[in-house]
């Protein structure tokens, strides 16, 4: 289970969390250009971002790419159906998919036609790695998109309000936020009983209602509260980033599964105008970051410190 | 448990539904103005309204007098205390006090100076019968006073929201009804993000976050906010109070205790203009009605219908 | 926007309330089996329900026919998507299909292989009667299925849940139900930190969650969580489905729309078991009830009372 | 507006947030055991904490001292409510009160038993400041209370849960506690309707209900969700307490009152055992540590970053 979302604020900050029980050993990887990354694909545009290494192959959580454009995947574990390949057809696999847009594609409206283009299919990397159920948020510095495979059929939305979570898709999503549209910053007026004259207690009071638990439509209504209130003036988009980032994130403990504890392993924040990818894996302590050198010729693996 | 309420159009209409998990035997009592009704009591206003007769006495859990003045005692399980009987004092004890203050008063203002003088004991009626730890809704076709008695000291308070139910004492709940304050009969206008454009996708979404569940501080958010919106010109006051009660209904099945179910026994509406008491036990078919004749004699029980 | 639900006790009893801001005339009519209900149509069930009668022609909102087949329309406006009509196909109006279904079909499963075959049209019965965006549920005595055509494509679902409000789609309501599970009718227990010791402080508490606003998500939990935990045995089927339809009610004043107040303007309760069609348009007050009475041959209409 | 919090693992963690709408130069100040801090008080236990300084004197916010005991004030702006300073009486000002009970107890036992001989006043610490309208939490390695002065009475309560807010009083808090007593770490079960077969869409929906917003009544219950439940084992005691301190953190801009947009300005966490000060004003970001060096002679003030 994770969150994603997007700022704009002298350029874009992206970024996301990842929930799990456990780490698949993500590492923070920069492909370059010249390094082969899906099946068929030549030369593209160098990528940097969180994947677990296997066979030499970074599988990708989220990356950015030297154009900027943004890219990450997410559950969707009930919903997504990829596709069989289909002879002549723009295969890919749904593990190439993050790869295959970043590496081809400069924004988000080029990242949308290639969508259009792509069947994507059910195909493993491995006989032990069975596809993941995913939907992904594409961003670049103008707009956001989701895309999403359902009964083998590709659908792209815009995506105004900037965040992302799991189940359900985007559209129940988005139906399910405006229950909740009179959610506020402001302080709250008496609508109930003009004539009680009830009066506030204290502040915050506006978004009495904002749903607090670790649920996926919950995380999804209060990050979009947060991303579309926080102010990025006073510490800058990155330091907003982290905050939308931080009203959903999963202490640990706090989400016990039948696989074990669930909890945010990390949060990570791209800026396209540094290109810089920059990541935590604790609720304090300095963030780590490391640039995009779109001209780096080599593969770059920096420890992410997961554990 | 329980849920009172008043409106006025017209004159006051003034009632309550009483939520056990079985009946005590009530009944609908009038009691004639000179039959004695507490120790020491003389001669005292006509009254109607349900009560338990034992030994020839209405225990009465609500009712109206001549005057139309209203009083209704609902729990309160861990906040009431009452005092020991002191000499000297105004002792009322506990299951006296809806006699003593109908019995007595001709409205709010002079119940409320009664309460002032009354000094509430803890005894008994019967060995059998512990006293009931109870708060108080007092009304008459101006105002509505709530009489609390916490730790021995009678507290009277002026009841704006003209609804009352059980735990927490009386200024706990208002507080908490601050906390709801924004909730509306009108339509939701997009404060979340004006940006995003957020419509409703149908009606009655002003009041998203109204609780509908039957715990106490629920019922009185939920009856303060339907007796403060809701329209008595349609089909008068008392169908309208009518729907304050049904709003706060507990079905049978829906709240299973140690004790058994839980459910609404009865709904009453008392209506000061026509001395009139009107029940019902059941969701649906007509309630039945008698009227408080002043000058009648006698005590008179008319069979509720509760089993 | 409206409810229905349907309960089995002795026989299924099926019902529905009708929200809106004003009444279009809407009567209680029985159409005999040689009435012409849809083009084309010859000899069918005879049905009863409530219908706006237009040039002679009921256009039923709820009806059952002789079989005890019950169905219903409510109100999805942004969803529903009908169809061109076809030649060749099995054409069925938007307005037709209530009849349509009751007049062919003795059972739920009869009504489903119906719709599998009906190509459901957008035309209207009156150039100033555009069609409504409606689905609809239909129930039998032994389950219940939900009619939904979007995108002119029709869906027909199992509805296990027993209940049917407006948008959105019913595997958006049923997967929006899933977030309410853990609500019960049973005491809380202490989940949130054992050491502290929390306990109930009045009954009701286990369903602290249940929205019990207006909005159709709300009152789709709402239905289903009374509707699923509700005793029949006491009051028998009747009064228990009252209970459900009664705790989705709308009271006057309490949904203020730019069209005017919306509010329950009727309630009703088929029985299968006795052939009855039952309704109420207040909260209080006896309902009303007609017979079906399969032989008769002539239509009926019976004033319903609203205003 | 504030929240504050305690965790034992290896000793006693305890922080709190600062909520406000602009700084009052507050930083992090270190008193020695010889710097008179309260009218007639003499030598003294040193103490760390943030503090403005007004003419030479540190007004505390909140402190650890030297026998690692803890305390933190907080907003209790319509509750509070001091004395008159009285002949004779132990007269100690509520600006004072942090410096009297750090610099003369050892302990929570002492710290409640100085409570009680104090007669806490309303006197201004300058004509400019008028007296703030506090409660307190205080903490050693056993047990956490709170401190109420209410209509000039003093009132300590044993505090289990282990967490502090604002409005309103503590034993109110909890009992709204107690309303969502049935929130949980662990998945759900399916209570609404068994026979559904309703099942979980992902994980974290066993704190469904779980209240999202910043006003104080859901800041203490999230609070006390996430520290009764988060795991210090991980990554220890200040890294767990700052996971508590993050849920209730008040993103700048998602809280526009009249006085300005409110939000948290720093987050502390004081170790008893390492006798460290440890703070953050921003929601990423390396945190300061100051240590409490008992035998230093001077009073140390350290910037503390807040603008």
């Amino acid at each position: 289970m994770c969150t994603a979302a997007s700022l704009r604020s002298g350029g874009l900050f992206f970024g996301r969390t990842l929930d799990n029980c456990k780490s698949y050993g993500e590492e923070v990887v920069f492909s370059p250009r010249s390094m082969p990354l899906w099946r068929g694909g030549g030369e593209h545009y160098a990528m940097l971002g969180m994947a677990t290494v296997r066979g030499g192959y970074p599988l990708y959580y989220d990356a950015m790419n030297e154009k900027g454009l943004c890219m990450a995947g997410l559950n969707l574990t009930e919903s997504a159906g990829y596709g069989a390949p289909a002879p002549g057809a723009a295969n890919v696999a749904q593990h190439e998919l993050i790869a295959y847009i970043l590496g081809t594609c400069a924004s988000a409206d080029e990242a949308e036609r290639a969508l259009g283009r792509v069947n994507l299919t059910s195909e493993s990397f491995a006989p032990d790695m069975p596809p993941a159920a995913l939907h992904w948020m594409i961003s670049d510095g103008r707009r956001d998109v989701v895309a999403e495979c359902v009964g083998g059929k590709m659908n792209v939305y815009k995506n105004d309000a900037g965040v992302l979570a799991n189940e359900p898709v985007f559209p129940a999503q988005m139906f399910n936020l405006r229950g909740h549209m009179s959610l506020s910053a402001e302080e709250p007026r008496n609508a109930l009983c003009p004539a009680l004259g009830l009066k506030p207690y204290g502040f915050g009071m506006g978004a009495i209602g904002l749903p607090g638990d670790y649920s996926s439509p919950s995380r999804f209504v209060r990050a979009a509260f947060v991303r579309n209130n926080c102010s990025p003036a006073a510490g800058g988009g990155q330091s907003a980033l982290f905050e939308v980032l931080g009203s959903v994130r999963v202490p640990r403990g706090c989400c016990r599964t039948d696989g074990g504890e669930a909890y945010t392993m990390y949060s990570c924040c791209m800026c396209a105008a540094r290109l810089t990818y920059v990541w935590t894996t604790d609720c304090v302590g300095a963030p780590r970051a490391v640039r995009l050198r779109p001209r780096c010729a080599d593969m770059l693996v920096y420890p992410s410190g997961l554990t």
